[in-house]
């Protein structure tokens, strides 16, 4: 753990298939004026929705909601979501739905009291925050961005084509959230499983960076190994509850500020991936995991020795015979077949990009990456790789 | 992650080798007297107790000292401390120390202000927190308890001749932890080896218990994996800064809430070696390492699978031509063989017990255990093994 950090997560997280009993408990501990955030129907399907609003009810709550939060939030539904905070006061966002849902409520959070424009101050120039908070909390529906206990928010502006991620500090996670994982059981295939490799997409951000042999690293494997475990078996029976329970508690573990310690980190991937959802609108982890595959093909030669590592830790790959590139490119190849096992998409084509959008993503691509910095060329070269995958 | 649970930690921790340069802005969230507690000498030596002064001085803060807190604080320690506290109107007590001295702590700031016999309501009856809880935080200088970052505190009843464990709940936790690896750069070769000891313990405590395929599990070989590295390296080269500083946030997680979530965990090894504390003061982690060896022996039948596991993920054992019994068995062995590398004493007449005390021992230990429910005898018998090994 050589790089100095501060580690701070505040949020209380209830887990389990009780765990809406905590909800009336939590409520307590707010004013009046709850805005329910949600997105379209799923949260109906499944009876939540009732379940929460007779909740709300009991414990003499103003309701205000805001439905519609769409699959990658736009900055519009950010604007539309603050002036119902403002105009009504609201004590508390209470997130019902997935990582979208959850991102979109910190948004509204942070925006709804700032005085400037709050797209350009907080989500470009990254300003730390000089106004008030709404408190936010979250019931969580679907596993995978780990929403539910981060200061994470990703928002597309539709009106500049951008879709911009940042960790807020601690003040911004929800104050606690609730994890049902049978609240997942009805979510679709395509879904779940892009879940999972958005989960897995964190941790390999994390993992390929420089500093090598830190605890973290150790932790990173472990919890890939869990997820993969549990994948195989949600995969077969997407209803058996230890293998879900799992991939919801590893997701809320991905992509925390805990799995990153001490690491500079990667990110390269999700900066391909935000552009390739600016111009598609894809499901996040069939993105990543469509740009994942070229992407660490291309870079493994330099950072050998963890691609190594990742090779025997993580899948289990035999040393005995093989170079080390081969030991780096099977472990490589071991999650390219994970990913077919798990029927995640891999092509972008399939994914709805059209070749003219490619030359586009690759100009608007931020630039970060850990043991190489790529040419926009290079971006290009792994969009067209993922496009004919 | 079958079994509900709630996890909340709002410690925040600053780490590294800067990480002291947090103090002055944390403490300007607390009122103006803070009560500076520690053990002994130690912090002097390394010059951490003038630093620490000086800045208390810079914030303009009214210091009350409570030095002499001792390995195993004793619960007339807590007295004292509770007494200064309540005369003092303490705002902030900051334990500057290892373990023994934030257990202390957190003692005292339950204690303070308790208006019935806190050891009976608190350590004794379990009873849940109902007086105002003095905040505390720490600047910790050896690795090993996790006290850093939970809200356990064990003290020991000398009159009563028991020691007593309780986690509190996180609002007892310190508020801020600073954790500079270097402070235990310093530390005697036999404390560090306890504290590694310790640490694995906590985790091993966790692990073996019946639900067996949870994220849990997978995150406690992880650890285990990095801090039987980081060990090795350090007991060559004590002052490898990478090899502490893994060791430091290794312990900080061991002992945290995180590594035992929906495991029902199992405890029997603190359980015995607590009472063995109570009688000789032998270093705490010795004590677990001499007491896990026979028992997990004893036990390894009960839970088969799991130590077989342990073997294969923690210890690299080769299944081939083994029988599940060879493997599990032999996992234990490379534990020895890691505690012998080590220099952990694994002797409990070295540690200082005698053979009149062991009936007593065993005779006052709790009963935990999660494959198996140990009978006194049982006790008896694997402590008369430690007692020859």
């Amino acid at each position: 753990m050589n790089l100095d950090f501060t580690y701070k997560n505040p949020t209380t997280i209830h887990f389990g298939k009780d765990s809406l009993d905590k909800l009336t408990e939590e409520l307590a501990n707010y004013g009046d004026t709850i805005m329910l955030a949600y997105g379209r129907s799923s949260i109906k399907k499944i009876g939540l929705y009732d379940q929460v609003i007779d909740i709300l009810k009991e414990s003499n709550k103003n309701i205000v909601e805001l439905s519609g939060i769409m699959p990658n939030p736009t900055y519009k539904k950010v604007v539309e979501g603050a002036k119902l905070v403002r105009k009504n006061e609201v004590d508390l966002i209470l997130a019902v739905g997935g990582g979208s849902v959850i991102d979109c409520a910190k948004a509204i959070a942070v925006a709804a009291y700032c005085e400037d424009d709050p797209w350009q101050k907080y989500w470009i120039d990254f300003e730390p925050i000089s106004n008030q908070v709404v408190p936010v909390a979250s019931i969580l529906t679907l596993a995978g961005t780990g929403s539910e206990m981060n200061g994470g928010s990703v928002i597309t502006n539709e009106a500049v084509k951008l879709k911009m991620g940042r960790v807020f500090p601690a003040e911004v996670n929800p104050k606690f959230s609730i994890l049902n994982p049978e609240y997942t059981f009805s979510l679709p295939k395509y879904q779940m499983v892009s879940g999972i490799f958005d989960m897995m997409s964190h941790l390999m951000e994390a993992y390929f960076s420089n500093e090598d042999d830190v605890t973290t690293d150790y932790l990173i494997e472990g919890l890939l190994r869990s997820i993969i475990n549990s994948a195989k078996i949600a995969v077969e029976n997407p209803k058996d509850y230890e293998a879900r329970s799992n991939l919801m508690w590893s997701a809320s573990l991905a992509m925390n500020p805990l799995m990153g310690l001490s690491k500079t980190q990667d990110w390269q991937v999700h900066m391909i991936e935000h552009q390739v959802g600016a111009y598609t609108d894809c499901a996040h982890g069939m993105g990543l995991a469509a740009v994942s595959l070229p992407y660490y093909r291309k870079i493994y030669q330099a950072g050998l020795d963890k691609f190594v590592r990742f090779a025997i830790q993580v899948w289990d790959i035999e040393k005995a015979g093989k170079t080390k590139a081969e030991i780096a490119l099977a472990g490589l190849d071991a999650l390219e077949e994970f990913t077919q096992e798990c029927g995640i998409v891999i092509n972008l084509k399939e994914l709805g990009a059209t070749e003219e959008m490619l030359p586009k993503i690759a100009e608007s691509t931020i630039i970060t990456g850990s043991y190489k910095k790529l040419t926009t060329e290079e971006v290009l070269e792994i969009l067209k790789t993922a496009y004919t995958a």
